[in-house]
């Protein structure tokens, strides 16, 4: 069964918001077996908000509308929705009880404005919000259902899990949608789609695959609409397991599963620690570990190197290095990596140096070359990446390969840590 | 002139990826007076990608297209859109020797994968991609314009930047699109919107007012499609001094002149360093800087100290301090931006400590607790704020915090310094 989104408001046409509600909303409905074949935005307009939900009930079973149901002038949404409908506003006690409690929590006044909100489509079902002061709204028009919800994101959350999920799983039979992505690293797309052609080519028909590439990985996704969910599950397990034959080396996960947190995982059940040593990325590495709950277990410090005079005098990185090799070097990155490792303590270290850009480049080291290096009891080991043309994406890239880096050399200290412990 | 927005792409469609394309090129396309009247998002499917992009085509002036030009077989929009303009793919040996190059320097093998990225629709104008192994196009029918963009947001944001924007001023004669948004905090937004329903009654016809409510902060946008934009720009200041005049209490800023951006042209203009402490922010304070070119005129170092030992190691936190007021406190906010100063010889510095959960919050220090220090060679001061109840929210915050707490002490410096100089 078919979906569409639409999301209202002129905030997201002039792009002063992201819309995040279209992705939650999409994924929800995957859920319990609903495709979403059609996602749209249009403005506070009614005669484009009308049109276009017209065009997609022409398509779809069900239409989810959000946004355009705050109280002031801007927000058309529910009289639009009670004019299509042919319809008349009149008040919901529930509702106004609600509000008015809301309000008084707040200590704010009631007003006229508060009292309109109480104001619903007198054909609609009343989607109860218990997190605002806009309710949602259910039509029906010839068995197909459309859904208005408030455009606040938790508000939204809510209504989805609380009212709307169980009201579709009730109103339709569904099938299901499934969709299981592996995290492939190190391998171009182009060369891991020709690797695995043969593969591809025998899929069964009802599996479709897609390519997801970001700096250094690539996320392959199998995906199967309107089936059914448990055999469908296994025989992309089954189909994966092949994969594995094909490119064990280059698998590092599956969805949710990135390898950062891998890593996250495997450093805190062997007691690891870590250190990071910053030049390009610039903090990025330090942050991508400490936006994790439960880093503190293991990330001892970073250090962002940006000035030489930091790279010498916190990390010790000799004054000969950087005249004789530059601050983009492996000399450099090694001994950065092996400064934050005796500075901090940590087990393990990681330290990148290269040029971010847009200036800074030359013909021997351009915009984008990064020396990477990581330390650990056993030694030091570098390596240099491009990692792009694109101050952003240098950042992102270098970042990824750091963390691969460290957790390929993290690996194998666990794995030596395990096989000393078991030999004890 | 109206454009719309079509991105492509299943992984939009089932939520696995939150659309960002689109809400970039609406404000591009803002900047240079044409108004987006219409986003969609459908999948990887030639019918539906030919089907809304001729609607889309009906509506308006330019429709750009975002995703679906991979190398893989999933990849589709291109050979599409030479279907439906009736074309042919050609060799287009630029392309080619690109990314011949490109794969060359990433020590890729050159394979008919990258072989049918060098194809491009025989009527199309190519789009040079510098940053990608996929080309943008740009078709013309009927004095209309659909113009098809790689999904990958860098290379995407360069196209439009460096091809699209340039050559659409060149194409149509446009007019203005002026946005301003005043942030407002402290009032409800049904309470605000009672306050100045007289000054709302009163805007001239061509402004267009929007309410944008968010915790604890109201924004008020005014709009003007298609106007002649310095007047209307005039005209929207003059009502903005008016809203000064009616809540002069409730006005805390202005949107896009962003804190730090105009903290980072401030160094830059007055030759000030800075480094930077964290514990909670975790590397993001020092990312949110490094990620600006040019930063490194000015950013010297950051330390991400997150273990204690750290603390005292690196940035000198006394030990006795630690133990007396915990990691979370004043005394050792102050330390910590004292001594990353110290290390680094910055004219000013940062820090940042806290807890940004979910556990280790106490009744005495709760989740979201921060404290925020900030030293010059005049002094140190601290200030503590709650920043929020989610790790992500409570980093993002307690950055922003950070960086308008360093921001006022900058302006501070700046003027001093000036002050004496104006006075040697």
């Amino acid at each position: 069964m078919n979906a569409e989104i639409i999301t209202i408001g002129d905030e997201i046409l002039i792009g002063q918001i992201v819309d995040t509600n279209a992705a939650y909303i999409a994924q929800k409905l995957n859920t319990i077996g609903i495709v979403v074949s059609e996602r749209a935005s249009v403005g506070d307009d009614a005669a484009q908000i009308t049109r276009s939900i017209e065009q997609a009930l022409g398509r779809s079973s069900v239409v989810i509308t959000t946004g355009g149901l705050g109280p002031t002038k801007d927000d058309i949404t529910k009289t639009t929705l009670t004019r299509m409908f042919g319809s008349r506003l009149v008040n919901d006690p529930k509702v106004e009880e609600h509000v008015r409690r809301m309000m008084a929590q707040r200590g704010i006044e009631f007003n006229d404005l508060n009292r309109g909100q109480a104001m619903v489509p007198e054909c609609c079902t009343v989607l109860f919000n218990a997190h605002g002061t806009a309710p949602g709204m259910w039509f029906e028009r010839d068995g197909k259902v459309v859904i208005s919800l408030p455009g606040v994101p938790f508000e939204m959350r809510h209504l989805m899990e609380d009212e709307v999920l169980p009201r579709l799983k009730s109103h339709f039979a569904l099938r299901a949608v499934v969709h299981r992505t592996m995290i492939t690293a190190g391998l171009a797309e182009s060369m891991l789609a020709a690797r695995i052609a043969n593969w591809e080519e025998a899929l069964p028909p009802y599996l479709k695959l897609a390519y997801l590439p970001s700096p250094n990985i690539v996320r392959l996704r199998l995906s199967a609409y309107e089936v059914e969910g448990e055999t469908v599950a296994r025989e992309i397990d089954r189909q994966f397991q092949k994969l594995h034959d094909i490119i064990p080396e280059y698998i590092v996960g599956y969805e949710n599963d990135s390898v950062q947190h891998n890593l996250h995982e495997m450093l805190r059940e062997n007691g690891l620690t870590i250190a990071v040593a910053e030049s390009c990325t610039g903090g990025n590495i330090a942050a991508k570990f400490t936006a994790m709950a439960g880093a503190s277990a293991y990330f001892l410090c970073g250090v962002t190197a940006y000035a030489n005079s930091a790279k010498m005098d916190i990390l010790g990185v000799k004054a000969s290095t950087l005249e004789k090799y530059g601050a983009v070097s492996e000399e450099t990155a090694r001994e950065m990596a092996e400064g934050v490792r005796r500075i901090s303590g940590a087990d393990l270290a990681v330290a990148t140096t290269g040029i971010a850009g847009p200036t800074g480049g030359t013909a021997e080291k351009p915009v984008g070359t990064v020396w990477f290096a990581v330390a650990d009891a056993t030694g030091t080991t570098a390596m240099m990446r491009n990692s792009g043309t694109d101050r952003g994406q240098i950042i992102d890239r270098a970042t990824a390969y750091a963390i691969e880096m460290l957790s390929k050399r993290a690996a194998a200290l666990a794995a030596a840590k395990e096989h000393t412990e078991t030999n004890k």
